[in-house]
C-alpha cells in the first residue's frame, strides 16, 4: 500500500487555494456579490489570473478556439486520452457566490501544485482545464464554453441572445478575442477524463456535517425562460373579483400547484425539483393601483431522469389548462422550451477518487448532483467524467455562498491520493 | 318646467371634448400608452393647455401656491361658499390611458363653453377647477395635489419620495415652479361645491349599456406600497423541497390565500377590492437558477368602509402569520401602512345631477367608486361633492382604456341641464 510513502504538502495546497480565489474574486462587476459573465472581459481577466499561475508552475499553456484554457502537467504516459483534465469554470451569474466554478479552478490547480512540490511524476497528463461560458443564466445554452470547445454546438446556439444585452454569442465570443467561425469549425479533441470540484449548491453535506462526497450523476433541467401570462389590465379599486383576469393571480396558482404536483410527484418516486426563479409583475406598466394584465416568468425543473422530466411537464400543461378554464381571459404561453440532458458519470473515475479518499482514511458519501456542470458536458462528449462536492452554506449563485477552503483542500489530497496511486 | 326652453348645443360640446383630449393627450413621455408623472413638467404643459383653453373662453384665471387651476365664469350670485367647482386632474399613472382625468377636465371645459354659446349666466360662479397630482403611484400621497391646495397636506407628506426618482413631493413642486414654503402655508379656500366626471374604471356601466352613473360614495384605501417578503436564496437544482425558504412560493401562497379571504369577506357582506398590483422577483440577483430569496411587492386593498380594510387586514396578518409558521426561513415585512378615507358624497349634488338627467329622459344608477378621486379629498375638505361616472371599457390606468365620447357629451348636457335649472 502506499499511504505510508505519502507525504501531502497540505499547508501548500490551502495556500494555493486560497491565492486562486482571492485574485480571482478580485475581479468582478461592481454591486453586491461577484458578477463575471460568460466571454465577458471580466471572464478574460479572470483566466488570465490562472494562466498567470499555470505559467508560473512550469505547465505547457494551451488554449482552443472557444477560449477554453489548458495548462499540462506531463505524466509517464502522454497518450491524450488516458490525460486527466481537472477544472471548471470562472464566469458566474448576475451577483453570484465567491466559490461556484472558482473553487474547482482552484482545486485543480491546487492538485498540480502538489503534485509538483512532492516531485511527483503522474501516470498520465495531468490537464488544468478551465472552461469558459457555463453559467446558462446569460445566453440560453447549457454549457455553452466547454460544449464549444468540444465542437458541440448546434449552428443556432451562437445566435442565442445574451439575456442582459440581446446580443448573440458569437458576437459576445468574437468581442472577447474568439472567432466563432473557428468555434464552428472545431475538431472535437480525443474525448479522456476530467474531474470537477464544485460546491454542493445544497444542504445535505453541512447538515451531514461531512467535508465532500462523490457525484455520480448530474441532474438534467427542462426549462421555460421567458413564459408570460396576459391577463386583463384594471384598476384595482374599480373592478369586482368575478370580472378580472389578473394576470398576478393566475401566476400564483400556478406557482401553488406546481409545489403540490413536486410533492406528489416525489412521494410516486420522481426525482425532481421546481423552481420559479424569476417572476416579473414590476415593470413601468405595473402600479399599486392596478390589476396586473401581464407577468413574465422563468420555471426551471431539474430531474436525473428524462421522464420525470416529461412528467412535471404534463403536469404543467395540465394545471396551466385547469387555471385557463377557470379564469375567463388568463392565458399562459410558455415560450421556447430548453433542455439540458441527465448525465450518469463515471463509476471508474468515482471509485478512483474513492480510492483516494480512503488512502486518506474518508469515506465520502456518493450522491446526485442538483445543478448542471461541465462534467455533464463531458460525459455527454463521450469523457469519463465525475465530480467531488465541497459542504456549502448560504445558498448558491448568491453572494452568502459560503465554503470552507479547508473542505477543499481535503478533498484535493484525496485526489493527490488517487493520482499518486495510479503511479505506483 | 325648463325641459322645452333649453337648447343644448350638442355638437359644441363634442368638439371641446375631442380637441381638449387631443391637445392633452399629444402630451406624454415616450411608450405605450400616456406618461404624466404628478408635478412634471408634462403634467405643468398638459395645464397650460387647458390654461390657453380658459383664457379663449374669457374666464377668470387663477392658480393656488399648489399649481392647481381655477378658470371661472361668474355666476349672479359670486358668493364662493355657492360657486360649482368642476374638473378633474391632468397627470396619468405611468403607461395610463386617454380618459382618467383627462375626461373630467374637459367634461368641465365642455359644460362653461356650453353656458357660454347658450349665454347663460349660472346662478353661482361656475369654476373649472383643474388639479395636480391626483395619481398616488409617484407619490405615496392621496390627492396630494388637490389637498395641497386645500391647505390639508400633513408635514411629512412633503417629503415624500417619487417612486421612479427617489427625491421628495416638495422638491418637485419646487422645480415645477410651485414653492413649497407657500403651500404650507397656504389658507384653505371656502368650501364650495365639487362636481367631477371620471371613467368607471370597471365593467358595471359596460355590462348593464348605461352611459353614465351618479358616484354616491367613494371607497377609501389600505395600503402597503414597500412589502417584502424574506426567504433564502438557493441554487434550484441543488436544494430539496423541504429545506426551501422560497420567498416566491411564500409570495404565491398569500396571494392565492386573500383572493380567498376576500371570496368569504364579500359573503359575509363586506365591499372589498384586493389587489397585489406588483410583485417584483425579477431584480438582477435573481435568476433561472436560483431559489428567490427575497421579493418585493405592493398590497392595495379598498372599501366603502373603514370596518371591512380592517377585517381585511386581520386577515393578512393572520394569513403572513400561518405562511411563516409552516415555512421556517420566511419571514414577511408590510413596511409602513398607508391609507385614504372612504368618502361618502353628497346628496344633495346627487339629486342636482339626477335632475339634469331627468330633463332629459335619463335615469342613471347611483353607484360607489371604487378607485379614489379628487372629489374624495374635497368631500373630506367640507366640500359638497359628486361624481359622474362615464361608461368605459379595456380596463383602466392603461393603454388601451376606452371611452366613447358621446357617453360623456351625454353626461355634460345633464349637468347643462341641471345647472339651467339653478337659474330659473
Amino acid at each position: 500500500m502506499t499511504e505510508t510513502t505519502i507525504r501531502i504538502p497540505e499547508a501548500l495546497i490551502a495556500k494555493t487555494i486560497s491565492r486562486g480565489l482571492s485574485r480571482v474574486n478580485a475581479i468582478s462587476e461592481g454591486g453586491p456579490g461577484w458578477t463575471r459573465p460568460s466571454y465577458s472581459a471580466l471572464e478574460s481577466q479572470a483566466h488570465a489570473v490562472i494562466e498567470e499561475e499555470a505559467v508560473a508552475l512550469g505547465l505547457e499553456i494551451r488554449r482552443d478556439a472557444a477560449g477554453n484554457l489548458f495548462a499540462t502537467l506531463p505524466g509517464r504516459d502522454r497518450a491524450p486520452e488516458r490525460a486527466l483534465h481537472i477544472g471548471s469554470h470562472l464566469d458566474t451569474v448576475s451577483q453570484g457566490g465567491a466559490y461556484d466554478g472558482q473553487a474547482g479552478v482552484m482545486g485543480g490547480l491546487a492538485v498540480i501544485t502538489a503534485l509538483r512540490d512532492m516531485g511527483l511524476t503522474p501516470a498520465t497528463d495531468i490537464v488544468l482545464t478551465v472552461t469558459r461560458a457555463e453559467e446558462s443564466v446569460w445566453f440560453p445554452v447549457s454549457y455553452a464554453g466547454s460544449r464549444a470547445g468540444m465542437g458541440r454546438l448546434a449552428p443556432e446556439d451562437f445566435d442565442a441572445p445574451r439575456a442582459d444585452t440581446g446580443r448573440s454569442l458569437a458576437d459576445h465570443m468574437a468581442e472577447a478575442g474568439f472567432d466563432p467561425d473557428a468555434v464552428r469549425n472545431i475538431t472535437p479533441p480525443t474525448p479522456a477524463r476530467f474531474l470537477e470540484f464544485h460546491i454542493e449548491q445544497g444542504p445535505i453535506l453541512d447538515e451531514a456535517g461531512e467535508a465532500y462526497a462523490i457525484v455520480e450523476a448530474v441532474r438534467g433541467g427542462l426549462r421555460y425562460r421567458a413564459a408570460e401570462v396576459h391577463g386583463t389590465w384594471a384598476h384595482s379599486g374599480g373592478v369586482p373579483q368575478n370580472h378580472r383576469a389578473d394576470a398576478m393571480l393566475a401566476m400564483a396558482e400556478l406557482i401553488c400547484a406546481m409545489d403540490s404536483a413536486w410533492t406528489r410527484l416525489t412521494a410516486e418516486g420522481h426525482d425532481l425539483t421546481v423552481t420559479f426563479g424569476k417572476v416579473d409583475a414590476a415593470t413601468p406598466q405595473h402600479a399599486m393601483a392596478k390589476v396586473a394584465g401581464h407577468v413574465g416568468f422563468v420555471l426551471d425543473m431539474r430531474s436525473a431522469d428524462v421522464a420525470s422530466l416529461e412528467a412535471a411537464d404534463e403536469v404543467l400543461r395540465a394545471e396551466i389548462a385547469r387555471i385557463e378554464a377557470a379564469r375567463p381571459g388568463i392565458r399562459f404561453d410558455l415560450g421556447t422550451q430548453s433542455r439540458s440532458a441527465p448525465a450518469r458519470l463515471s463509476s471508474s473515475m468515482a471509485a478512483m477518487v474513492a480510492g483516494g479518499a480512503t488512502a486518506q482514511g474518508d469515506a465520502p458519501r456518493r450522491m446526485l448532483s442538483g445543478g448542471g456542470h461541465d462534467a455533464a458536458a463531458f460525459s455527454a462528449a463521450g469523457w469519463d467524467a465525475v465530480m467531488v462536492f465541497i459542504r456549502n452554506w448560504n445558498g448558491s449563485h448568491c453572494p452568502e455562498e459560503a465554503m470552507d477552503e479547508a473542505d477543499l483542500c481535503r478533498a484535493v489530497a484525496a485526489v493527490v491520493h488517487a493520482i499518486a496511486a495510479e503511479v505506483a
